[in-house]
Protein backbone atom coordinates (compact mmCIF):
# COMPACT_ATOMS: atom_id res chain seq x y z
CA UNK A 1 0.00 0.00 0.00
CA UNK A 2 3.07 2.58 0.65
CA UNK A 3 3.80 1.93 -2.64
CA UNK A 4 1.33 2.29 -4.26
CA UNK A 5 1.09 5.97 -2.40
CA UNK A 6 4.89 6.07 -4.06
CA UNK A 7 3.69 5.65 -7.03
CA UNK A 8 1.06 8.18 -6.81
CA UNK A 9 3.20 10.72 -6.09
CA UNK A 10 6.26 10.19 -8.77
CA UNK A 11 3.09 10.53 -11.47
CA UNK A 12 1.77 13.55 -10.21
CA UNK A 13 5.43 14.69 -10.62
CA UNK A 14 5.52 13.09 -14.75
CA UNK A 15 1.91 14.30 -14.93
CA UNK A 16 3.35 18.27 -14.53
CA UNK A 17 6.47 17.51 -16.98
CA UNK A 18 4.89 16.48 -19.80
CA UNK A 19 1.79 14.47 -19.45
CA UNK A 20 1.03 10.57 -21.68
CA UNK A 21 2.78 7.56 -20.74
CA UNK A 22 4.82 6.35 -18.46
CA UNK A 23 6.56 2.92 -18.02
CA UNK A 24 6.54 0.30 -15.36
CA UNK A 25 10.53 0.85 -15.50
CA UNK A 26 10.37 4.73 -14.97
CA UNK A 27 7.93 4.11 -11.73
CA UNK A 28 9.82 1.90 -10.45
CA UNK A 29 13.28 3.78 -10.48
CA UNK A 30 11.52 6.73 -9.20
CA UNK A 31 9.86 4.18 -6.27
CA UNK A 32 13.14 2.67 -5.96
CA UNK A 33 11.54 -0.66 -6.85
CA UNK A 34 11.89 -2.83 -9.61
CA UNK A 35 9.82 -2.76 -12.75
CA UNK A 36 8.06 -6.55 -11.87
CA UNK A 37 7.05 -5.38 -8.34
CA UNK A 38 5.16 -2.02 -9.62
CA UNK A 39 3.71 -4.42 -12.84
CA UNK A 40 2.66 -6.72 -9.52
CA UNK A 41 1.58 -4.20 -6.97
CA UNK A 42 -0.77 -2.71 -9.83
CA UNK A 43 -2.01 -5.67 -11.05
CA UNK A 44 -3.62 -6.66 -7.96
CA UNK A 45 -6.30 -4.04 -8.59
CA UNK A 46 -7.17 -4.15 -12.09
CA UNK A 47 -5.87 -4.33 -15.82
CA UNK A 48 -3.91 -1.00 -16.53
CA UNK A 49 -1.36 -0.05 -19.20
CA UNK A 50 -0.71 -2.05 -22.18
CA UNK A 51 2.13 -4.07 -23.01
CA UNK A 52 4.81 -2.22 -24.66
CA UNK A 53 3.71 1.18 -24.39
CA UNK A 54 3.46 1.57 -20.55
CA UNK A 55 0.62 2.98 -18.66
CA UNK A 56 -1.43 6.41 -19.42
CA UNK A 57 -0.43 8.57 -16.82
CA UNK A 58 -3.97 10.38 -16.19
CA UNK A 59 -5.75 7.29 -16.20
CA UNK A 60 -3.54 5.42 -13.95
CA UNK A 61 -3.48 8.71 -11.47
CA UNK A 62 -7.17 8.88 -11.12
CA UNK A 63 -7.24 4.52 -10.69
CA UNK A 64 -4.44 5.01 -8.06
CA UNK A 65 -6.36 8.08 -6.27
CA UNK A 66 -9.66 5.60 -6.28
CA UNK A 67 -7.89 2.38 -4.68
CA UNK A 68 -6.03 4.63 -1.92
CA UNK A 69 -9.54 6.23 -1.33
CA UNK A 70 -8.60 9.76 -2.22
CA UNK A 71 -10.67 10.34 -4.79
CA UNK A 72 -13.54 11.54 -2.83
CA UNK A 73 -13.08 13.92 0.42
CA UNK A 74 -12.81 12.82 3.85
CA UNK A 75 -13.95 14.45 6.78
CA UNK A 76 -11.67 15.12 9.51
CA UNK A 77 -11.04 15.95 13.25
CA UNK A 78 -8.44 17.09 15.03
CA UNK A 79 -8.17 16.16 19.02
CA UNK A 80 -4.96 18.00 20.40
CA UNK A 81 -4.52 21.17 19.24
CA UNK A 82 -0.79 21.15 20.49
CA UNK A 83 2.69 21.85 17.27
CA UNK A 84 2.39 18.17 15.98
CA UNK A 85 -2.00 18.92 15.28
CA UNK A 86 -1.63 22.31 14.10
CA UNK A 87 1.73 21.42 12.08
CA UNK A 88 -0.91 18.81 10.01
CA UNK A 89 -3.16 21.49 9.42
CA UNK A 90 -1.67 23.93 8.13
CA UNK A 91 0.30 21.86 5.30
CA UNK A 92 -1.06 22.16 2.56
CA UNK A 93 -0.75 18.07 1.15
CA UNK A 94 -3.24 17.46 3.98
CA UNK A 95 -6.00 19.33 1.95
CA UNK A 96 -5.02 19.01 -1.70
CA UNK A 97 -5.38 15.16 -0.39
CA UNK A 98 -8.97 16.01 0.22
CA UNK A 99 -8.60 15.60 3.78
CA UNK A 100 -10.65 18.24 5.37
CA UNK A 101 -10.17 19.29 9.03
CA UNK A 102 -14.01 20.43 9.90
CA UNK A 103 -13.38 20.37 13.82
CA UNK A 104 -10.33 20.94 16.44
CA UNK A 105 -10.81 19.79 19.78
CA UNK A 106 -8.79 21.36 22.73
CA UNK A 107 -9.20 20.54 26.36
CA UNK A 108 -6.74 23.41 27.22
CA UNK A 109 -9.84 26.02 28.67
CA UNK A 110 -7.53 28.69 27.15
CA UNK A 111 -7.90 27.42 24.25
CA UNK A 112 -11.76 26.21 23.81
CA UNK A 113 -13.38 29.36 21.98
CA UNK A 114 -10.60 31.07 20.38
CA UNK A 115 -10.43 30.66 16.33
CA UNK A 116 -7.81 28.55 14.45
CA UNK A 117 -7.71 29.35 10.53
CA UNK A 118 -11.77 29.19 9.99
CA UNK A 119 -12.35 26.90 13.01
CA UNK A 120 -13.59 27.55 16.81
CA UNK A 121 -11.76 25.19 19.17
CA UNK A 122 -14.76 22.92 21.12
CA UNK A 123 -13.86 21.57 24.52
CA UNK A 124 -13.28 17.44 24.29
CA UNK A 125 -16.56 16.87 25.91
CA UNK A 126 -18.02 18.15 22.48
CA UNK A 127 -16.94 14.94 21.05
CA UNK A 128 -19.93 12.95 20.18
CA UNK A 129 -21.62 16.22 18.63
CA UNK A 130 -18.98 17.20 16.62
CA UNK A 131 -18.42 13.81 15.22
CA UNK A 132 -22.57 13.44 14.87
CA UNK A 133 -23.23 16.62 13.55
CA UNK A 134 -20.20 17.26 11.69
CA UNK A 135 -19.82 13.57 10.02
CA UNK A 136 -16.48 13.49 11.07
CA UNK A 137 -14.97 9.98 9.83
CA UNK A 138 -11.41 10.34 10.71
CA UNK A 139 -9.87 11.51 14.03
CA UNK A 140 -6.52 12.61 14.46
CA UNK A 141 -5.34 12.21 18.15
CA UNK A 142 -2.43 14.22 19.09
CA UNK A 143 -2.50 14.51 22.54
CA UNK A 144 -0.76 12.38 25.84
CA UNK A 145 -1.16 8.99 25.97
CA UNK A 146 -3.39 9.40 29.37
CA UNK A 147 -6.01 10.79 27.15
CA UNK A 148 -5.71 8.76 24.09
CA UNK A 149 -7.72 5.59 25.09
CA UNK A 150 -10.78 7.28 26.44
CA UNK A 151 -10.89 9.46 23.25
CA UNK A 152 -11.00 7.09 20.51
CA UNK A 153 -13.52 5.11 22.60
CA UNK A 154 -15.72 7.60 22.63
CA UNK A 155 -15.08 8.15 18.92
CA UNK A 156 -15.37 4.95 17.43
CA UNK A 157 -18.69 4.71 19.90
CA UNK A 158 -20.13 7.97 18.15
CA UNK A 159 -19.19 6.00 14.35
CA UNK A 160 -15.95 7.30 13.20
CA UNK A 161 -14.02 5.06 10.64
CA UNK A 162 -10.63 5.35 11.39
CA UNK A 163 -7.71 7.05 13.78
CA UNK A 164 -4.40 8.59 12.89
CA UNK A 165 -2.89 8.06 16.52
CA UNK A 166 0.13 10.55 17.55
CA UNK A 167 -0.30 9.33 21.69
CA UNK A 168 2.51 7.04 22.35
CA UNK A 169 0.40 4.28 22.91
CA UNK A 170 -1.38 1.06 21.35
CA UNK A 171 -4.77 2.20 21.13
CA UNK A 172 -7.42 -1.24 21.95
CA UNK A 173 -10.46 -0.60 19.39
CA UNK A 174 -12.62 -3.04 17.13
CA UNK A 175 -10.74 -4.80 14.47
CA UNK A 176 -12.97 -2.82 11.98
CA UNK A 177 -11.63 0.69 12.70
CA UNK A 178 -8.10 0.99 11.16
CA UNK A 179 -4.84 2.55 13.53
CA UNK A 180 -2.21 4.39 12.14
CA UNK A 181 0.28 4.86 14.67
CA UNK A 182 2.98 8.08 14.50
CA UNK A 183 5.34 7.91 16.90
CA UNK A 184 8.44 9.39 16.50
CA UNK A 185 10.90 9.03 19.15
CA UNK A 186 10.06 4.92 17.83
CA UNK A 187 10.93 6.29 14.29
CA UNK A 188 14.47 7.21 15.65
CA UNK A 189 14.63 4.08 17.72
CA UNK A 190 14.46 2.38 14.18
CA UNK A 191 17.50 4.20 13.19
CA UNK A 192 19.49 3.31 16.45
CA UNK A 193 18.60 0.11 15.85
CA UNK A 194 19.64 -0.18 11.87
CA UNK A 195 23.21 1.24 12.79
CA UNK A 196 23.46 -0.12 16.12
CA UNK A 197 23.21 -3.77 14.69
CA UNK A 198 25.46 -2.44 11.29
CA UNK A 199 27.59 -1.57 13.51
CA UNK A 200 27.83 -5.14 15.83
CA UNK A 201 27.83 -6.69 11.92
CA UNK A 202 30.76 -5.50 11.16
CA UNK B 1 12.17 -4.22 15.54
CA UNK B 2 9.04 -1.86 16.23
CA UNK B 3 7.48 -4.32 18.38
CA UNK B 4 11.01 -4.34 20.74
CA UNK B 5 9.90 -0.38 21.01
CA UNK B 6 6.69 -1.50 22.09
CA UNK B 7 7.92 -4.48 24.48
CA UNK B 8 9.75 -1.95 26.09
CA UNK B 9 7.25 0.81 26.44
CA UNK B 10 5.28 -1.87 28.28
CA UNK B 11 8.19 -2.97 30.54
CA UNK B 12 9.10 0.68 31.59
CA UNK B 13 4.89 0.73 32.58
CA UNK B 14 5.35 -2.37 34.53
CA UNK B 15 8.40 -0.71 36.30
CA UNK B 16 6.99 2.10 37.56
CA UNK B 17 4.00 0.22 39.11
CA UNK B 18 5.77 -3.24 40.90
CA UNK B 19 9.29 -4.27 39.33
CA UNK B 20 10.00 -7.54 39.46
CA UNK B 21 9.14 -10.17 36.70
CA UNK B 22 7.03 -9.93 33.61
CA UNK B 23 5.58 -13.27 31.54
CA UNK B 24 5.92 -13.24 27.97
CA UNK B 25 1.50 -13.50 28.17
CA UNK B 26 1.89 -10.16 30.21
CA UNK B 27 4.07 -8.59 27.89
CA UNK B 28 2.08 -9.51 24.71
CA UNK B 29 -1.36 -8.71 26.29
CA UNK B 30 0.41 -5.05 26.34
CA UNK B 31 1.93 -5.11 22.60
CA UNK B 32 -1.03 -6.55 21.17
CA UNK B 33 0.38 -9.89 20.24
CA UNK B 34 1.18 -13.48 21.12
CA UNK B 35 2.79 -14.66 23.95
CA UNK B 36 4.76 -17.04 21.67
CA UNK B 37 5.86 -13.92 19.59
CA UNK B 38 7.08 -12.20 22.42
CA UNK B 39 9.36 -15.31 23.05
CA UNK B 40 10.46 -15.46 19.48
CA UNK B 41 11.42 -11.95 18.81
CA UNK B 42 13.37 -11.93 22.31
CA UNK B 43 15.23 -15.21 21.52
CA UNK B 44 16.67 -13.35 18.11
CA UNK B 45 18.53 -10.97 20.34
CA UNK B 46 19.82 -14.09 23.15
CA UNK B 47 18.49 -16.01 26.46
CA UNK B 48 16.14 -13.95 28.52
CA UNK B 49 14.16 -15.33 31.18
CA UNK B 50 13.19 -18.71 32.86
CA UNK B 51 11.10 -20.86 32.10
CA UNK B 52 8.02 -20.92 34.45
CA UNK B 53 9.22 -17.84 35.67
CA UNK B 54 8.99 -14.94 33.24
CA UNK B 55 11.66 -12.23 32.38
CA UNK B 56 13.31 -9.99 34.97
CA UNK B 57 11.77 -6.16 34.33
CA UNK B 58 14.95 -4.06 34.73
CA UNK B 59 17.28 -6.86 33.18
CA UNK B 60 15.32 -7.14 30.04
CA UNK B 61 14.70 -3.32 29.96
CA UNK B 62 18.25 -2.84 29.87
CA UNK B 63 18.72 -5.68 27.72
CA UNK B 64 16.15 -4.26 24.93
CA UNK B 65 17.57 -0.58 25.04
CA UNK B 66 20.98 -2.01 23.99
CA UNK B 67 19.96 -3.86 21.19
CA UNK B 68 17.65 -0.73 20.16
CA UNK B 69 20.90 1.33 20.08
CA UNK B 70 19.61 3.60 23.17
CA UNK B 71 21.75 2.67 25.84
CA UNK B 72 23.70 5.69 24.64
CA UNK B 73 23.02 9.22 23.40
CA UNK B 74 22.96 10.32 19.98
CA UNK B 75 23.34 13.86 18.64
CA UNK B 76 20.67 15.07 16.46
CA UNK B 77 20.69 17.68 13.98
CA UNK B 78 17.74 19.21 13.46
CA UNK B 79 17.10 20.46 9.63
CA UNK B 80 14.07 22.65 9.54
CA UNK B 81 12.62 25.05 12.16
CA UNK B 82 8.95 24.78 11.48
CA UNK B 83 6.27 23.45 13.55
CA UNK B 84 7.07 19.72 12.80
CA UNK B 85 10.22 20.03 13.70
CA UNK B 86 10.36 21.86 16.81
CA UNK B 87 7.21 19.70 17.65
CA UNK B 88 10.03 16.67 17.72
CA UNK B 89 12.64 19.63 19.43
CA UNK B 90 10.39 19.81 22.47
CA UNK B 91 8.64 16.10 22.86
CA UNK B 92 9.98 15.25 26.12
CA UNK B 93 10.48 11.24 25.08
CA UNK B 94 12.74 12.64 22.23
CA UNK B 95 15.40 13.63 25.42
CA UNK B 96 14.52 10.97 27.72
CA UNK B 97 15.71 8.23 25.23
CA UNK B 98 19.10 9.99 25.01
CA UNK B 99 18.69 12.20 21.93
CA UNK B 100 20.34 14.94 21.68
CA UNK B 101 19.32 17.60 19.59
CA UNK B 102 22.90 19.54 19.19
CA UNK B 103 22.05 21.87 16.81
CA UNK B 104 19.58 23.53 14.31
CA UNK B 105 19.68 24.87 11.05
CA UNK B 106 17.01 26.55 8.81
CA UNK B 107 17.32 28.77 6.04
CA UNK B 108 14.95 31.57 6.90
CA UNK B 109 16.99 34.27 6.98
CA UNK B 110 15.05 35.77 10.24
CA UNK B 111 15.49 33.02 12.24
CA UNK B 112 19.29 32.42 11.47
CA UNK B 113 21.13 33.59 14.77
CA UNK B 114 17.74 33.55 16.68
CA UNK B 115 17.72 31.34 19.72
CA UNK B 116 16.20 27.91 20.52
CA UNK B 117 15.87 26.68 23.54
CA UNK B 118 19.39 26.38 24.19
CA UNK B 119 20.54 26.36 20.47
CA UNK B 120 21.58 29.47 17.70
CA UNK B 121 19.92 28.24 14.60
CA UNK B 122 22.43 28.53 12.40
CA UNK B 123 22.48 28.59 8.53
CA UNK B 124 22.05 25.63 5.84
CA UNK B 125 25.58 26.15 4.38
CA UNK B 126 27.18 25.62 8.21
CA UNK B 127 25.79 22.24 7.50
CA UNK B 128 28.93 20.35 7.35
CA UNK B 129 30.59 22.44 9.86
CA UNK B 130 28.11 21.94 12.28
CA UNK B 131 28.59 18.10 11.28
CA UNK B 132 32.16 17.61 11.96
CA UNK B 133 32.57 20.33 15.06
CA UNK B 134 29.42 18.40 17.23
CA UNK B 135 29.91 14.77 16.31
CA UNK B 136 26.16 14.29 14.84
CA UNK B 137 24.90 11.66 14.03
CA UNK B 138 21.67 11.74 13.22
CA UNK B 139 19.85 14.42 10.88
CA UNK B 140 16.15 15.23 11.38
CA UNK B 141 14.93 17.19 7.99
CA UNK B 142 11.88 18.55 8.77
CA UNK B 143 12.21 20.84 5.12
CA UNK B 144 10.22 21.06 1.69
CA UNK B 145 10.98 18.59 -0.66
CA UNK B 146 12.80 20.42 -2.88
CA UNK B 147 15.43 20.72 -0.71
CA UNK B 148 15.62 17.62 1.18
CA UNK B 149 17.80 15.45 -1.54
CA UNK B 150 20.32 18.12 -1.61
CA UNK B 151 20.90 18.51 2.29
CA UNK B 152 20.68 14.69 2.93
CA UNK B 153 23.95 14.17 0.40
CA UNK B 154 26.04 16.83 1.79
CA UNK B 155 24.87 15.52 5.69
CA UNK B 156 25.63 11.71 4.16
CA UNK B 157 29.37 13.28 2.16
CA UNK B 158 29.92 14.75 6.02
CA UNK B 159 29.85 11.67 7.92
CA UNK B 160 26.14 11.47 8.95
CA UNK B 161 24.77 7.79 10.23
CA UNK B 162 21.35 8.17 9.61
CA UNK B 163 18.52 10.35 8.33
CA UNK B 164 14.87 10.47 10.09
CA UNK B 165 12.89 12.16 7.04
CA UNK B 166 9.96 14.42 7.61
CA UNK B 167 10.33 15.79 3.68
CA UNK B 168 7.95 14.36 1.16
CA UNK B 169 10.27 12.54 -1.28
CA UNK B 170 12.36 9.12 -1.32
CA UNK B 171 15.98 9.89 -0.11
CA UNK B 172 18.81 8.48 -2.23
CA UNK B 173 21.31 7.74 -0.15
CA UNK B 174 24.02 4.77 0.36
CA UNK B 175 22.27 1.85 1.92
CA UNK B 176 24.67 1.74 4.80
CA UNK B 177 22.87 4.83 5.81
CA UNK B 178 19.32 4.22 7.21
CA UNK B 179 16.53 6.66 6.22
CA UNK B 180 12.89 6.55 8.19
CA UNK B 181 10.78 8.22 6.28
CA UNK B 182 7.51 9.70 8.30
CA UNK B 183 5.23 11.12 5.46
CA UNK B 184 1.66 12.41 7.67
CA UNK B 185 -0.31 12.30 4.21
CA UNK B 186 1.02 9.11 3.96
CA UNK B 187 -0.58 7.39 7.00
CA UNK B 188 -3.85 9.69 6.23
CA UNK B 189 -3.41 7.28 2.86
CA UNK B 190 -3.08 4.14 4.79
CA UNK B 191 -6.33 4.46 6.68
CA UNK B 192 -8.64 5.62 3.90
CA UNK B 193 -7.43 3.11 1.82
CA UNK B 194 -7.88 0.58 4.74
CA UNK B 195 -11.31 1.50 5.44
CA UNK B 196 -12.26 2.23 1.38
CA UNK B 197 -10.98 -1.43 0.58
CA UNK B 198 -13.25 -2.85 3.38
CA UNK B 199 -16.12 -1.26 2.46
CA UNK B 200 -15.79 -2.29 -1.27
CA UNK B 201 -15.27 -5.77 0.42
CA UNK B 202 -18.37 -5.60 2.67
Amino acid sequence: MRRLSHYLRSLEGFEEQDGGTVSSEELAARGQTTAAQVRKDLSHFGSFGKRGLGYRVDELRSSLRQILGIDRPWRVALVGAGRVGLALFEYPAFRSRGYQCVAILDSDPDKIGTVCGDLTIRAPADLEDVIGELDVELIILALPASAAQGVAGRAVEAGIKGILNFAPVRLNVPPRVPVEDVNLVMELEALSFAITQAERDA
